[in-house]
Parts: structure tokens; C-alpha cells; sequence
């Protein structure tokens, strides 16, 4: 057995049974070793920011690690931006990194490059393993830590030699540890903050927006004084039907102020205290007021359901009172399409049990509040703010569960990052229906050009903001990766397209334009 | 005038008047100073390694940086690759990398990032401007080190708040250093082993590959005992009747071994001791044969044209007896398309003055040897062993040369790397014919396997190689992004092709199916 034998044993006694690849000439040894363990499943990306994002949708929808194989420094660069965004989601990946071998790297051949150095900034963790009979041992820490909570990044760079090179066999990979309950004096603080009939804002991000979590916690916003809200990015929240409604800390800082002016205190419960996504002249960078009382009741990297019983105890709330949804579909509209009539047609469209990947940016910002009604559905984001996060999380999301219908939402200017997830789908034969909303513009950008003070663009900034000289034919890119597509230019077309794309087999796209 | 403005009149008054872009929030005001600069040429890019491959390109043509506009860490991180391969060509750049505003960063906000972590691998001068007043000045300092011979990465971050606050106006770049010509000690030492009768290879790189250099290299060289030769992955090199013929250094470790058995010394001149590309399973790393005398001529960041204009002297040899191809075509090939056909038919189809960007990976190894009596003709390549180097390259290298016409021959499994270029060259309407070789594999690794003793890849390791599943349909995905293409089937189809190619307006793609 040698160290990718070795490598791919331990991963697989660890549960992590999917790897998501790009590979490259110093990873020979681990995809012939992939291809000897037939419970290994192997997902080809033909970038590797799709290999990475797709990596962080699986681990967002089943809360464990895939794994993935980049190609040195540079393969795993290009993954960069999508690993950022599962750092921020606080998902577990273990990447794979192969180098060139130990006693190749002095020579400095083109392709080297400082490894770990391009890797400490996503990883929680990360190693270059010394010899083919650390491999094994190696990964089983990786995988260890991966899984520590609330979920992290492990990146184990693989030099070529230590592939091929004899090994002992696998290693055997510890449990992670049980996150602690937060001691009784935090549940007391909290609970009088609560009864204080002051305003109270309960914010939850990561494993409190579980449903049982989140049912959990609308037991603790009995009081009209006490209100419940999502951060602003969130890996996952289950909604829909059945659920409980959480709205989000908005994005724009104006509105986000506004939202947030009338509390006095914040519960933080594995989130944190909420800052603007980014600065601007004369705005603050805290969202709540100043003087606002800060109280964490849980911290994301404890056990959250351990401190929202407590929590419940100590108040002494009725343990079946939580407040849910119910079924509620707004009227299907009709006419030409904006981003209201498109935010209603999907609400009325999403099936059951659906996973929504929602990288829609600026045109998304009113899909949730018509959708608490609709059938219930997990809805994953782009967490990091690195744009090309929605195509991967698809991609990953329906190998993660392929008999759930995947929506994705997805904006025109982002979708060029990834496009290349199109083709994974294909090939998989994912049943993905995507929606790129093709307004021809980043569109965000207009609106922060407006948001940082500078009022009227010229045309060479406008040039550098707008996507239609030429405009893109996004039904042409997705045949060109073997999707079937078609076009959207009023709400009947959308509803007949979504049902196409939600009836056919596999991969299907719809440009919506507007 | 703010700091933006102040850094954009730095920028161009120190010589540097493209910029490559992708822009986001934190860089609004940098956007719009950019507007307000008429001089300053922007071109907008869809993802960011197509920006920085661009801009590498450029720089490879002119000898002298672009600059390049990217949004944060992540956004230099998705430019990171091809930076890598910009570093390894010793070519100058400028990034500006935006950031939040100084006062924002402590809050870690979701798209915070460790920018100068991303930075170090591949810049040789990098830093995080600390005030608007002090923007100008980083940016003199950024142009002067990118300057600097061979060539460098300059990046310069910049946070929000330096770019928005006051300045107090443009700086002033120093010229760079003057390389130094190598001492006389060097000279008469590499005179002597030339001289000694012994096989000798002088091996060349970098600045010794411009034609004025090749012509100074084939003066020495006229002893049957001294061959010429560049080393493997190149910047550029000026090539085609007219110009001395200069092979490579072999890929492939055992035809470079045989390639290079025969020589006692090896002369350096801007180039390092040939290296293999990868480690293999009981090889070597090094290419000459043990033993050999290894002797540095002249470093690549010293005078090169001094260096080589002192051994001529030194030599005695005559000054205008430089040795160049004749203009001679190979006989136009017809049927069924192969690695040798498409050759002959390239040969015979490079235009007068053409710039040829080369990712042809497994397809193009033997372009070479066809070509040496082509028309003249630049030819630009992968340096650093990241894929997706060559659709920005030349991308870049068109708007360097816009009157040039540009070749781009790209392999399909790298081209879907950064395959957003072709936007911009719609967008750009520039002057390129794209060949894309589509052998529906990563052919290249088809090879390495076997090189690293894996000999019978089962199915799953096929499935990771192999790109027919869905086949991709080139013409459309150019069509998707504004670019008119067609397919080439025989030789006789591919000439048709390029010619259409070559004559039309604007970008034009073939699919070259073989």
C-alpha cells in the first residue's frame, strides 16, 4: 500500500466518501489510488473554483466533509475564493493539495510555489506531509479537525513522493470533541435581558438556523419585545412552510440601521455582533446602535441546542409553542418581468423539500419575504462575499442529495466567475434548474458606486459595470457545456420554464431577462 | 484630489496607462478616478485570472506594466494563477488590490481577508498603503520595483478610506536601477570553455531570447562544439524566417535527458540549470548529466546585451555573422486532422508580424520545429506550468499590439480555465484567431500517468482525464460570449478556417476537432 492508498483508506474510514477533483501531473498516485477504492465517488470540476464551492455545498446540505484534489499552489489558488466562502459558512472541507516531491522542490521547476502560504488564509488547519508513513496519520487529523465544530477548513499539501512512496496503512481518525454547553451564569444573563421588556434583538447565524434550533428559538420570542433575526450571510437556513419565518439583518447599511434601531440589547447565538459588509464615507461599521447591550448566549463552536434548552428552562416557556409558517402562496403574477413579479413567480414555483442556491445578489433582496409561505425548502448563500459561490454550491448541494430538486438563483455578472459548474452538472446529470437573471450589468456595483458618494458615473466606469457590449447568450454558454436552456422575458415564460427545468432529467438553465 | 485620483496620475505619469479590471465595492473610487483619467485605458475582464493573464500579455509584448484593478482578497486570489506564470515569464505588473476601508478591518466582515497572505507568493514588492497621503508614494515605489530588471510583480493595496480621503497629489517614480554588466572574470571564463573544444550548450531565457540577443547568441556559436538552445517555458521568443532558430529544452523528462546527454558545459545566459518540470519515480531532477560544468554567464536581472556584446569581443569572433532562417513553408498538408498535420498547416498560416500565444499543451509540441521558417512572428507561452494562461495572454498581447494579428492556440482542457476571455476580446474587438484543440482529454496527464508508473488507469481515473462526457461545443460557448466561430474537421477545413479568422473583423474561434 502506498501513501495514496494509505490517504484514501483514511478518508474513507473517516466518512469522507466523496472527492471533488481537478487533478494535475503530481497527483497521478491519489487518482489511481481514488480509482482502487470503489466507495470513493469522484466529482470532476473543470476549474477549481467549482471543485471548491461545490465541496462547500455538499458539506452545507449533509454537515460533513468532502474532500477535494487541487494541483499545487496555483490549482489551489484558483479554489481560494469559493474556500473563503466556506470559512465563512463555517462548513468542513479537507483539501488535497499535491506538490511536486520533497527532494524535487530545491530545484525551484516552474510550478513551485509557497503551498502553505496561499493556504493559511482559508485553513484552519493545514500540513504538508514529510513521508509516504505520515500520510495516513496526517489526514486522520485533518479529518479530526474538519469536523470540530462549528466545522473547518483542513487543507493537507501532498508531495508527489509521499503518493508514491510505501506506507503502513490507514490511520484511524479520532472523534472530534463535544462542544461545551455555556455555564449557568450566561443562561441567567440572558434570561433577564429577555424579561428585562426592553427591546431585544435574538440574532442567530450557523447551527441555530437548523429547523430544530430555530424552533427552539422562537419559543424565546413570546414577549413583543423580543425579536428574531438571521444574520446578514448564513451557510444555510431551513425555510418554507412548516418553519419558522426568519427574516435577515439586511444588506444595504441605511436599511440595516434602520432595521436595527429600536434595540437595546442583542442575543447572540453563534453569531456575531453585526457589522456592514462594507465601510463608506461618514456610516458607521457596527449595525446597532451605539450603547446597545451585547450578550452571547452561545458561541458558534459550542453546543447551540444544549444552551437554547437551557435557555428555555431557565425562562420556563411552553415547550411546544413554537411559531411556524403556515402554507401560503402569494398570486401567481403575470406581464413583463421585474424583479417583484420574478421574486413571486418563484415563490409560487419552488417544489417541495427544494434546496435553493441563491447567489441572485441585487435581485434577489425580495425572494424572502414572499417565501416564508411556500414549500418548505433549505436555502444556502454565498457567506464570504467572494462572487462564483452560487453554480459550485448547486453542483455540490445535488450530488449531496440528489433526490432534491436544486433551484439556483443566480446573478449574471457572478455566474461568469464559475460557469464552467455548468458542465459538472451535465455530466452528473444533477437535477439543477438555474436561473441566471440577466440584467447585463453588475448592478450591485451601480448602487455602491451611488453608496460611496460618487453620483454620476462616466462612461468608462459604466463600461467597466455593464456586461452587454457584447451581451452574453446564456442559453448558448450552457449548450456549450451540454445543459439544455431556454429563455424567460415575462412571468408566463418563467413559470413554463421553471416547470420545464423542474420536470426534465438533469440540468437545465433558464436566462431570465429583464 | 483624493487618494484614488492621486494614485491613477502616479500610475500614468510613471509610464503605466492600461488597466486590466474587475472591480467591486471597495474600489468605486478608484473606478471613478479612473474615469476622470482620460489617458488611462481600461478593459474590463469577467473573472480575474483573464485580468492578470492579461495583463501579463501585455507586459510580455511591450516590455513595460499594466496595471491591474482587483477586489480584494478573493479577487486576487482568482488572478493568482496566472500572476504565478507572470512571475515565472520575469514580467512587470501592477496590482491594486482594494480593500476594506483601515477602520473597517478590524470587525472582520465577511469578505475580510488576510490580502497581504494572498500577496507574498507571488509579488516581489507588495504593500498595504496606511493613508490617502501616502497612496501616491506606495504607487512611485510599486512602478519603479516592477521595473527593475528582469521584471516584477508590484502589489499595492488599498483600502477604501486611502482612496476616498484627501492626498496631496501625484508622485514622482524613480527610474529603475541600471542592470550591471557581469565582470570580466565571468566573461573570460565562459570564453575559455567555449574555446575548449569540449560540447558546450549555451543555454538562453528571458531577456536573451529578444532577436537582438538571439543574433549576439548565434555569433558564438559557430563552433561545431557549442549549440544554442532556450530553456523550456519562456516568456517570449522572437521566432520565423529572419530570426535565428532556437530550440527548447525538451518537456518530457527522457527526451530531454537524451537531449541534452551529449554536452560537458552549459553556459547560463539569463536562464537557470534546466530542471525537470515534475518529479518521476526514479529520475532525475536535473536535466545535463552529472557532472557537468555549470557556468553562469550573465544573471537574468543583470545587462544581458553588455554581457553578451563583451564575450563576442572577448571571443573575436565576427560581428555580423549572426545565423537566421530563410524564409521556407513546409507543403501544405490535406486529409484528416493530427498533432503533425495541424503543424505543417500552422506553419504555412502565420502571418507576417503575428503574435502566436501557445497553450497548445500536448497538441503543439511539435509547432516548433515546423515553424522556424515561418513568417516572423512573436511567440508567447504558459511559463509557470498554470493552466489557463494562454486565452488571456493573448487577449492581453491584442491590446498591447492592436495591430498585430494574434494566433492563440489553446488546448480545450486548459481553455476551459479562463475561457471568459473571449468576452473581452468580443468586447475589445480584437484581432485574434483562437484554435482550440479539442481532443476532449487532458491529454497531457494520459501521459503523465504512465510517466509516474501508473500504466492501466481504470474507469473511474478515466473519468477524471477525460473531457467527452459531455463533449464540449466551442462554437457555442464563443457564440455565448459575442465571439463567431466555426469548427475544423481536415487540414483542408482548418486552412479555410484560419483564413476566415485572420481577415474578419474582431475575434474569431475554431473548434479544431481531431
Amino acid at each position: 500500500m502506498n501513501g495514496a492508498d494509505s490517504l484514501v483508506q483514511t478518508l474513507l474510514d473517516g466518512g469522507v466518501d466523496v472527492c471533488f477533483t481537478n487533478p494535475g501531473t503530481s497527483e497521478m498516485h491519489f487518482v489511481a489510488a481514488l480509482d482502487r477504492h470503489h466507495d470513493m465517488r469522484c466529482i470532476l470540476g473543470l476549474q477549481e473554483n467549482v471543485v471548491t464551492g461545490a465541496a462547500d455545498g455538499y458539506a452545507r446540505m449533509l454537515d460533513k466533509p468532502a474532500s477535494t484534489l487541487l494541483h499545487t499552489g496555483p490549482g489551489l489558488a484558483n479554489g481560494f475564493a469559493n474556500l473563503h466562502n466556506a470559512k465563512r459558512a463555517f462548513v468542513p472541507i479537507i483539501n488535497i493539495v499535491g506538490d511536486h516531491a520533497t527532494h524535487h522542490l530545491k530545484y525551484d521547476s516552474p510550478l513551485t510555489s509557497d503551498i502553505e502560504g496561499i493556504a493559511a488564509p482559508v485553513s484552519g488547519w493545514f500540513r504538508t506531509s514529510q513521508s509516504p508513513t505520515e500520510v495516513a496519520s496526517d489526514a486522520a487529523e485533518a479529518i479530526q479537525f474538519a469536523n470540530t465544530a462549528p466545522g473547518n477548513i483542513s487543507t493537507l499539501i501532498l508531495p508527489a513522493n509521499t503518493a508514491w512512496g510505501d506506507a503502513n496503512g490507514p490511520a484511524v481518525t479520532k472523534a472530534a470533541p463535544t462542544p461545551q454547553t455555556p455555564g449557568d451564569e450566561r443562561i441567567r444573563a440572558v434570561a433577564e435581558v429577555i424579561r428585562s421588556g426592553e427591546p431585544v434583538l435574538v440574532l442567530a447565524a450557523n447551527r441555530a438556523l437548523r429547523d430544530d434550533a430555530m424552533e427552539l428559538l422562537s419559543k424565546i420570542t413570546t414577549s413583543d419585545s423580543v425579536d428574531l433575526l438571521a444574520q446578514q450571510s448564513n451557510g444555510r437556513i431551513e425555510r418554507g412552510a412548516g418553519r419558522v419565518a426568519m427574516d435577515r439583518v439586511r444588506y444595504p447599511v441605511d436599511q440595516a440601521l434602520d432595521q436595527l434601531s429600536k434595540y437595546k440589547h442583542v442575543i447572540l447565538v453563534a453569531a456575531k455582533n453585526p457589522v456592514a459588509f462594507f465601510a463608506y464615507p461618514n456610516k458607521p461599521s457596527l449595525m446597532m446602535p451605539e450603547g446597545t447591550g451585547v450578550h452571547k448566549l452561545v458561541a458558534r463552536e459550542e453546543d447551540v441546542m444544549g444552551a437554547l434548552d437551557a435557555l428555555i428552562d431557565e425562562l420556563g416557556v411552553g415547550k411546544n409553542n413554537a411559531k411556524v409558517s403556515d402554507k401560503f402562496l402569494p398570486p401567481m403574477p403575470t406581464g413583463s418581468l421585474n424583479q417583484d413579479v420574478i421574486s413571486l413567480v418563484l415563490a409560487n414555483m419552488i417544489p417541495e423539500n427544494a434546496i435553493i442556491s441563491d447567489e441572485s445578489v441585487s435581485t434577489g433582496r425580495r425572494f424572502f419575504e414572499d417565501s416564508y409561505g411556500s414549500n418548505p425548502h433549505s436555502w444556502i448563500q454565498v457567506t464570504g462575499g467572494a462572487i462564483g459561490n452560487g453554480l459550485p454550491l448547486a453542483t455540490g448541494a445535488a450530488i449531496a442529495c440528489p433526490d432534491r430538486p436544486v433551484i439556483s438563483l443566480q446573478a449574471d455578472g457572478s455566474g461568469m466567475y464559475t460557469l464552467q459548474s455548468l458542465w459538472t452538472q451535465a455530466r452528473e446529470g444533477s437535477n439543477i434548474t438555474t436561473l441566471i437573471f440577466s440584467n447585463r450589468k453588475y448592478q450591485i456595483l451601480l448602487g455602491e458606486m451611488a453608496g460611496v458618494g460618487v453620483l454620476n458615473p462616466g462612461p468608462k466606469a459604466m463600461d467597466m459595470m455593464e456586461l452587454d457590449r457584447p451581451a452574453l447568450d446564456w442559453v448558448a454558454l450552457a449548450k456549450g457545456m451540454g445543459v439544455d436552456g431556454g429563455v424567460a422575458t415575462n412571468a408566463t415564460e418563467l413559470a413554463k420554464q421553471m416547470e420545464r427545468g423542474l420536470t426534465c432529467e438533469g440540468p437545465y438553465l433558464i436566462e431570465v431577462i429583464f
